[in-house]
């Protein structure tokens, strides 16, 4: 029998079939680690190495509970969640629900595992929630209240919880972000000849992008050696206008799909690129370029495309 | 058949078969409103005249949802929740859900009633949501995170929403407050000669104690002319130390239960006492003196030992 020395380290991860939660099951996976992937549906295929399905509703406590004494991780990362702000006007109450319940019923569950060190991923798109109380949108407040859930409920229990504000994360994958959808235009375009347009809110709009697979090894660190408590966010550290995003994109794709700019109304003020402090003195630093990253999105959408028409 | 001007207001009260609660039926009910109380359970007795309960527990949002569209109210007290410190620290989630999912399900529902005025119960004990994030106790971030989600709520969704926020209030009826449990003990040394002691925690802490009475008339002001967005403190703007409350009880009631006081630690801080500006501007000033409150608490418990013994 293996004792607990030989055990390998495992790690929960939520959210594990969305965009984030894909690449940070196979990263883990490849660091040796064992994977308790926790997911809406089981997947049709099998679970690769290193990497066990559980499928559970976040929103169910009971079951979280259970699957979590089964699992007794060292380490969680909750990645699950909700991020579309035009949704989120659509069924503000779900958004609420699906972003602060979850967080709290696997933090209560995670008080039977005091070592256990956590990293919850929130947004940068978060308000103070401080009078007098002015979230632009439900999805702000549902981060915001996730956030100060999550580490005032640390401070009280003594848990080991770290929040992770990433940026606008690209590459590879089910990602539902700008330049997602931007290669997916591109990429049926190419193969239908499409006319529509492909409306970009602005020409100016500053926002940062990273790779996921540089956020991946950024959660992987934190996980591992971040502070408790500190909020840490998980940037680039470069803006880029969404004019540039399109000249790259369709460089590397070498067509010109029909676009249409939105007029400008100074609507969209450029989030304010935040150096990741606490994440450099860990050794960590964006080592993806943006033009890999952007090749990468389109080469995914076009394969998609391939393979869906 | 009546006409919509014929119609009496409507105010929905919840938690209405709490100490707090029975008073606001009541005292709406004789201000000629229509009073629709939830409660948990259906009371035995009939409805008084002018009130109606509703059975619905307030984490069933569906049920709530129903109830709301068919009572329609023109005003709602939300009175519903947990306050006990202790209780908090054995159950954080009960606690977090109870005090801030009903809130946010009442608010949803009420987006169908856009001029309805609402008027939510929160405490005193209540810290900022805000680095370094550090809540003393689960009932305290339960109490925090409700008013930082109605406040925004609110703002996102142009509702009618004042916080109150009520220090301790004293009286007549099933309260678990100290001059309760107080007078509960004077009773039960008169009646049993019981002679188990009470432990008061401390001489010196202050508190402000506020008749509940006068807490409705507050209330009442609040909902009909108190300006949304705002947050609200209904104190009597006096502390008292709990010695002085355990003379004037003992005092009334001629008696001397045995009583045992805690040491001085200096954990009592006095909450400061604040002055209640925006209901002074609406009339309103304490009218029941301390006096008479603690006699009718203890009035109150003689009845209920008398009555259960």
């Amino acid at each position: 029998m293996d004792g607990p020395t030989s055990r390998k380290p495992v790690i929960l991860i939520t959210g594990a079939s969305g965009f984030t939660g894909s690449h940070a099951c196979r990263y883990f996976a490849e660091q040796d680690m064992q994977v308790a992937a926790v997911v809406r549906n089981l997947p049709a295929e099998a679970a690769p190495d290193g990497i066990r399905y559980y499928e559970c509703d976040l929103l169910d406590k009971t079951k979280l509970r259970e699957l979590i004494q089964t699992v007794a991780p060292d380490f969680a990362l909750h990645l699950g969640g909700k991020n579309s702000v035009p949704e989120s006007w659509e069924n503000p109450l779900m958004y609420l629900e699906t972003n602060v319940l979850p967080t709290i019923y696997l933090l209560d569950s995670l008080r039977s595992f005091p070592s256990c060190r956590i990293v919850i991923a929130g947004s940068m798109l978060v308000s103070p929630l401080t009078p007098p109380f002015q979230p632009p949108h439900p999805y702000n407040l549902s981060k915001s209240l996730q956030k100060a859930a999550a580490l005032s409920w640390a401070g009280l229990f003594g848990q080991n919880v770290i929040l992770a504000e990433p940026s606008n994360l690209i590459g590879p994958g089910p990602s539902t972000g700008f330049c997602a959808l931007l290669a997916r235009h591109i990429a049926a375009y190419e193969l239908e000849g499409k006319i529509e347009t492909f409306k970009v809110s602005s020409r100016t709009a500053l926002r940062d992008f990273l790779d996921v697979r540089d956020a991946v090894k950024a959660y992987d660190l934190l996980l591992k050696k971040g502070t408790p408590g500190q909020t840490v966010r998980v940037t680039s550290g470069t803006s880029h206008t969404l004019e540039e995003i399109v000249a790259t994109m369709m460089s590397i794709a070498g067509s010109m799909a029909p676009l249409e700019w939105g007029k400008e109304e100074g609507a969209f003020a450029p989030l304010a690129v935040q150096p990741c402090e606490p994440l450099a003195a860990l050794g960590w630093k964006p080592e993806i370029p943006l033009e890999t990253s952007l090749r990468d999105v389109l080469e995914y959408c076009r394969l998609q495309k391939g393979g869906r028409t």
